[in-house]
């Protein structure tokens, strides 16, 4: 089990069984044994030099979010999705392909990025959430899911991706095609379809209406460069340069990924001020660059044993962390063999490039920079400014889920 | 020139160019025989029998925007959107691929749909606009011509349509391919980011906003159906019926075209109530769905001469007016002829469904549904209450526009 996914909700207790056990006890107090029995049980990283504080345990257990409880939210909310679709009295064939799409394309992930809002819930208030928080905090995390799928449903169509999560991706299940482009349009819409439903009267409702509005507008123009950046079919490093692999990163993953869940549980809480969000974007952002940076890294010198899958940025012509390190570094004969075998769909020419990048001490420069821009990091976290409702935890568990991830 | 076109525009002075006119004459009255020259000058269907008030003769003026002064706003218009792109830093490679998309992709239409908004504005007020007035109802013209970008760029790669507008589809232009999939997507996101720059203090934002976002569903709701009933390699025609059929012509077509400029009109001028919107929708929708149904009629039976392209709705399997009027009526052998021919890309098969229309006398059924759904228009229109600000010529400009069209 990595940190990482030691991390997210590993209890086998759902929050419904919980409720169950102190009912059947007759105590509504929190059952602290228990839920410090818990975290024993399941933390195999269990912290046992931290003080000892009943609290600390209360918190150890509060910051992580039950991936079931949190997938326990999502029939509700796609029957909602399809009710609305049919009080407009859509013909029967299609709320069946629309239910189609939606079971297919949003659950069935990681899920970190939707449960990152209701676990940043729990860091702020630093006690468990109310029946309400959790639920609200949950959906606006399968908002964030939504728009995922918005995303991997046309970039798999765009990428001519094989697979996604184990299965033929959406576009090349039978008879979709490109009617995937449509099917992504309407992920995108049940966003703001729910978000009316669920939280037009929120003191926040157009706050977070426009921060869905301006993330997606920016991985889309992270998407964009990528696209023309890296063409599968035109390979060309010349194109490729440190610069537009940062801006990339930033706009095609960072703030989607890492900032916007976040950014909706301080919203959500009535905890965003200008300067709380641009405290959580200054180190988001970073962070996220990061935990890209570093999946460019494991794609390659990552064990595909505990990866899940074997890398393929080298034959996908993929402008990459490891390559745009390369570039700059390499020797005309290096460069030379960089060119002639990069993005070629062939092992031969990717071991050659492999070579190169081994040559360069890549490694090593990569552990470099993860040492210096986590202790950057660890800096930025400890000068977070508590005073107006924002809390380190928030960033602490994000940077321990990161670092040094194997997978 | 159609009443259509003549509708739309057609004094060859800009909005300019007449402030010009005023401003060397000292006089800052309207300049009204001025006024009433261009509208004897520009309208052969001038109604002399009409009464000759000042008003009436000013209202004809004040009722038709300029083509050129519509067109006029669009230039900073972009330049905002891509001045909001470049303060993220974009590379210079995609801010140029953006600015291409936004040239080729937005203006260059009828922009009927755009038009729309300040001619409503001048209906409603009954009286020109001020400059602010005609430049924010401009810019939300704009931005339902971008809603409609958005549509298209995506629907001719759903469609595999050749040409848009006389020019090869954007996703024909050389290397763009499955790009325009984000294009399409960035085209979408424009309109909020303008909204939230241009609109953001405006009392009916948060209602302009989600007015997008459900007519944006509203369309791909009709999309949806539309490609799963009609698919160009899969022809059968058990997949059509008339309730579908009205389904597909109401969400794809009806709402954004007909509904959402007369109603981002109402609310811009502040006088949108529940029910000035409910009386415009029942309306217009309708209007939207005899718009359709004649277009269907016109691609069978108009002349190629007047509508400038010859049609192919039936060589395109396309779940038209006339088929879902001509399945219910056929007899065993015309259904047989139908099922062999229709949906082919073949002008002799085509022929032979071209005889069957004939024969069941679609010609006839068309002129007789217009007379019906025109009466039952001109009754609702003469029954608008227009206590609350709503003003019967928004929709008698509309009607005028669409009625006995022949292209």
């Amino acid at each position: 089990m990595s940190p990482f996914n030691c991390f997210w909700g590993s209890s086998p207790f759902t929050r419904q069984e919980i409720r169950q056990q102190r009912k059947s006890k007759q105590d509504k107090r929190p059952l602290r044994g228990e839920l410090l029995k818990l975290v024993l049980h399941e933390s195999p990283f269990f912290p046992y030099h931290a003080p000892s504080s009943v609290f600390y345990f209360f918190f150890i257990m509060a910051s992580t979010t039950k991936r079931a409880d949190f997938e326990a939210i999502w029939p509700s909310l796609s029957q909602d999705i399809l009710a609305h679709a049919k009080k407009y009295n859509l013909p029967a064939n299609a709320v069946e392909w629309f239910q189609k799409s939606l079971d297919l394309n949003v659950p069935g992930g990681k899920l970190n990025r939707g449960l990152s809002c209701p676990d940043t819930g729990l860091a702020l208030l630093k006690q468990p959430l109310s029946d309400e928080q959790f639920e609200h905090l949950s959906i606006l995390g399968w908002l964030t899911e939504l728009l995922q799928a918005f995303f991997l449903v046309s970039d798999d169509l765009m990428d001519s991706s094989i697979t996604r999560r184990g299965q033929p991706c959406w576009y090349r299940q039978e008879g979709v095609g490109l009617i995937a482009i449509n099917d992504a349009f309407m992920l995108e819409s049940a966003i703001y379809m729910i978000l009316k439903q669920r939280f037009r009267s929120h003191p926040s409702y157009i706050d977070i209406v426009e921060l869905f509005h301006e993330t997606t507008w920016q991985t889309e123009l992270g998407q964009l460069c990528d696209l023309i950046t890296a063409p599968e079919d035109n390979v060309n490093l010349d194109n490729f340069s440190m610069e537009k692999y940062m801006f990339i990163v930033t706009y095609k993953t960072a703030y989607y990924s890492f900032y916007l869940p976040v950014a909706l549980a301080l919203m959500y809480l009535q905890r965003a001020t200008p300067e709380n969000l641009k405290q959580a974007h200054d180190i988001l952002i970073p962070l996220g660059q990061y935990f890209q940076i570093q999946d460019d890294y494991l794609d390659n010198f990552g064990d595909p044993a505990f990866i899940g899958k074997i890398g393929t940025d080298i034959q996908d012509n993929k402008c990459s962390w490891l390559i745009n390190q390369a570039i700059p570094l390499c020797s005309a004969e290096q460069r030379q063999v960089l060119d002639e075998n990069y993005g070629r769909k062939n092992s031969e020419q990717e071991a050659k490039v492999k070579k190169v990048f081994e040559e360069l001490q890549l490694e090593k420069l990569y552990k470099e920079y993860e040492e210096k821009v986590v202790g950057e990091l660890r800096t930025k976290i400890a000068a977070v400014d508590e005073s107006s409702g924002l809390q380190k935890e928030v960033f602490e568990a994000f940077l321990a889920k990161i670092y040094k991830r194997t997978k």
